[in-house]
Parts: structure tokens; C-alpha cells; sequence
């Protein structure tokens, strides 16, 4: 690839690829979102001439698929490769690449709306991701007309679930005096209730524990494990 | 409400009112996103001073939960109340409420990041979706620490489902000589074969329909059905 050597006396600089400049454009949409992702703004945000990146990148699109490769790149599909070579269940293997396509995407939330609805052609680790899913599903013996819907539906759940896990803590709780959800109220107290009591009785009262700060919302694991099960035992089924 | 009667021979101008706040402000999202929503830019929006909006308005919190019940208050919970009343299955209503609520966030998909992480007090048609689901779950037999998380799991599948409606038909689609993903191509074309042959033929070599133009994805539908039935089936069998 261009510009991957330099001359031995000139300064030491980082030297632009295509990693590197994956690597700024995923720091970038994690701070200021998509919308911001201009080939000026991340060669600004590389320090270096906008010219100097399109010896790299050919273009905005290229760009969105590098990104799209380096987010599903991290996506760990080693389970489902190793129940496709003979060793484990299609059940936990697929829990286990759901958890990590999850906490993929809940550490760039904003990406998840583009990655969403982007063409997975011309992204080579993205491909392969699918590729190692759909395999694994056949492996397992769910009929080829339903892999792809298969995929699809833990995907749509991943997405939502990955966002849920940036939700407040506070998401369901009323403010004094708020008494218009009377029912939907005593449930969600009687959820936080038993999460307190699990995470050790931080709450003390029964209430959900003190967090809302802005980090993992506690009360995203029950919700997401009940989802995932219900979409492992529904693929399961579909293997006559 | 302030501003809602005007003297006789005045200019008509529409009333400004929190009902055509909320529906400026959907406008503007659905065309340039939540982050381009400010006071300032409704305000612009609307052809009126900011000091005006700011009669009706609180503030940008106060937007936001207009907002988030302007949307929220569409999804039809009808079968869930009638069902609370003693008409129909807890199934069937979940599926009308499910599909509503999918439809609701596939015409404002913008507002999917920001309603997903947003504190529901103070929208009060939001609570009254809310508690009507947990009313209906709870009638229906599910335990209470588990109607939350039910609501979310569906949430979470839903958001992502709206998501999928705006996916173009082709996101799945190899290029003319990529072959790196051959499994996942395969069973996509085994998915929208059959899709093709469904709707009728139009695709004639049994491949997608021509139909990439950004509306609604023609294979978003079978994953819905598929993960909704999954969501719907596990809500059942808490049922003791």
C-alpha cells in the first residue's frame, strides 16, 4: 500500500494506512456521530492533507465500509466456527457471538442506525462475519430459505439491545407526584426490586440501586437474556 | 393554554399550540435528525420568535418528552386494553401492539437512538402506552418482576426491526465477482428466491425483486414475523 515506507532521518510519524485511519474514523463517530464523518474532518482529525487519505481511501463509501469492517471485525464468531468443525452446540455458540455482537455495537452506539442499513458488499471482515454465521446455521440444520431472516431477527434485536445498554438506569422511574402509570410503575418496582436485591441490596428500600450515571444501564442483562433466549429456542426449532 | 384565542380581523396565522409544536418539531427530525433540533431551529421552522415557543415549550427537555409522546402516542394499544378487558388472546394483542409500534418508528426512524435512551417521566402518552402493555402482560398471567423485562426485549427487537424497514434490498447483495462470503450468499439467495416467487415472480431468475430505492426494505417482513413469533412464544411460556 502508498506511504508505507518512509526514508530513514525524516520524523517519526505515525504511518497513515488503512488501519490507522479505521481506527480515527471510529473515534471520531464516537464522539461527535456519524452525521460529523467527512473525509476533511478525519483527515483534520489525523493531522494530515485531505490528499494524503484519498492515497488510501477512495472515497466517502470506501470509508463507511472500513468503518462497518472495523466495528463487525471485532465481533467474535469463534464459537460458531468451532460448532461448524464439530465442537460445541449451534445453542451456546450463538449466544456466545450475540453477547459479543452486542458489546460491540453498546461501545459505538452511534454507528448502529449506518451499520444498520449498509450494503455489506465491497466490506471484507463484515462478509466474513456473515459468512461464518450463515454457515454455522446451515451446519445446524436450519433450512436455507431461513438463515438470513434467522440472522436478521438477532440483529434487530442486537441493535436495540446494544442501545438499551446506553439507557439511564432511570429510564422507567417516575418523578414524585408522577402517578399517571400506576400499573407499569409497580412493575418496574418490582423488577429493580429483585436486581437490587441480586446486585447485593445497594438499593436498600427495594429501589433500583443508586446509578445514573451514564454508563452501562444495570437493567439492560434481564431484558437482553430474555430476548436471547427466546430467538435461540425459536432457531432451534426451525431445524427439523 | 396561552396563545390559543386570537382578536377578530387578526392575520390567520395558524395557532401555535403544543399539538403543532410537536408536529413542526417531527418535521424537522424526520428531515435532519434529532441533532439539528434546537429551539432556534424550531422556532425557524415554525415562522415564529423563539420567545413564542418558549410560551408553550419549557425548554429542550420539555421538546424532547413533546416529542417522544407525539410518537409514542400513535402505537395503537387497542388490542392490549380490549384484551385487559376480557376480548381476545394475549398473543394476538401483542402481535397488533408489536407491528404497530414497528410501524410507528419505521416513518420516524431518526428518533430511534433518541427515544430508546429517553426517561419516559413526564411524557404522559408515553406512560399511558407503557402502562397499558404492563396492565395487559400482568392480566395475562406474565409474573411481575418479568414485565419489564418482556416490554424491553420486545422494545429492543422493535427499534431494530424499524431500523431493518429502511435497509435497502440490496444490503445482502454480493458485486459481480465477490466471492469471499459463499456460504451467506448462497442462503440469501435461497431467502429471496423464495420472496420473489412469492410476491409473484417479478424477480423472473428467481433472484430480488427490482427494488432498492430506499423505501420499504421487501425483506424486512419474514425476520419480523419470525423474531416477533419467538418474543411472543417465550412471553407465553412465563406464564405459569
Amino acid at each position: 500500500m502508498a506511504g508505507s515506507r518512509r526514508q530513514a532521518g525524516r520524523p517519526v510519524t505515525p504511518v497513515l494506512n488503512r488501519e490507522r485511519i479505521a481506527q480515527a474514523a471510529l473515534e471520531l463517530v464516537s464522539a461527535d456521530g456519524t452525521q460529523k464523518l467527512t473525509m476533511a474532518a478525519l483527515a483534520r482529525h489525523l493531522g494530515v492533507a485531505a490528499s494524503a487519505l484519498y492515497n488510501h481511501i477512495g472515497g466517502k463509501a470506501d470509508l463507511t465500509g472500513l468503518l462497518q469492517d472495523a466495528v463487525m471485525g471485532r465481533v467474535d464468531v469463534s464459537a460458531l466456527k468451532a460448532f461448524r468443525e464439530g465442537t460445541g452446540t449451534l445453542e451456546s455458540a450463538l449466544a456466545d457471538w450475540a453477547r459479543s455482537y452486542r458489546d460491540v455495537f453498546a461501545a459505538h452506539p452511534s454507528l448502529i442506525p449506518l451499520i444498520a442499513t449498509l450494503p455489506i458488499s465491497g466490506a471484507p471482515a463484515t462478509r466474513r462475519m456473515y459468512d461464518v454465521v450463515a454457515a454455522a446455521l446451515g451446519h445446524g440444520g436450519v433450512p436455507a430459505q431461513q438463515v438470513v431472516p434467522v440472522i436478521i431477527a438477532f440483529e434487530s434485536f442486537l441493535f436495540g439491545s446494544a442501545m438499551d445498554v446506553h439507557a439511564p438506569a432511570s429510564i422507567f422511574t417516575s418523578q414524585p407526584g408522577e402517578s399517571d402509570a400506576p400499573h407499569f410503575q409497580r412493575f418496574v418496582e418490582s423488577f429493580t426490586a429483585t436486581l437490587a436485591v441480586t446486585a447485593g441490596g445497594t438499593g436498600g428500600d427495594g429501589r433500583e440501586p443508586a446509578r445514573d450515571d451514564g454508563e452501562r444501564n444495570p437493567y439492560a442483562d434481564a431484558p437482553f437474556a430474555l430476548g436471547l433466549e427466546a430467538l435461540i429456542r425459536a432457531t432451534l426449532k426451525l431445524v427439523p
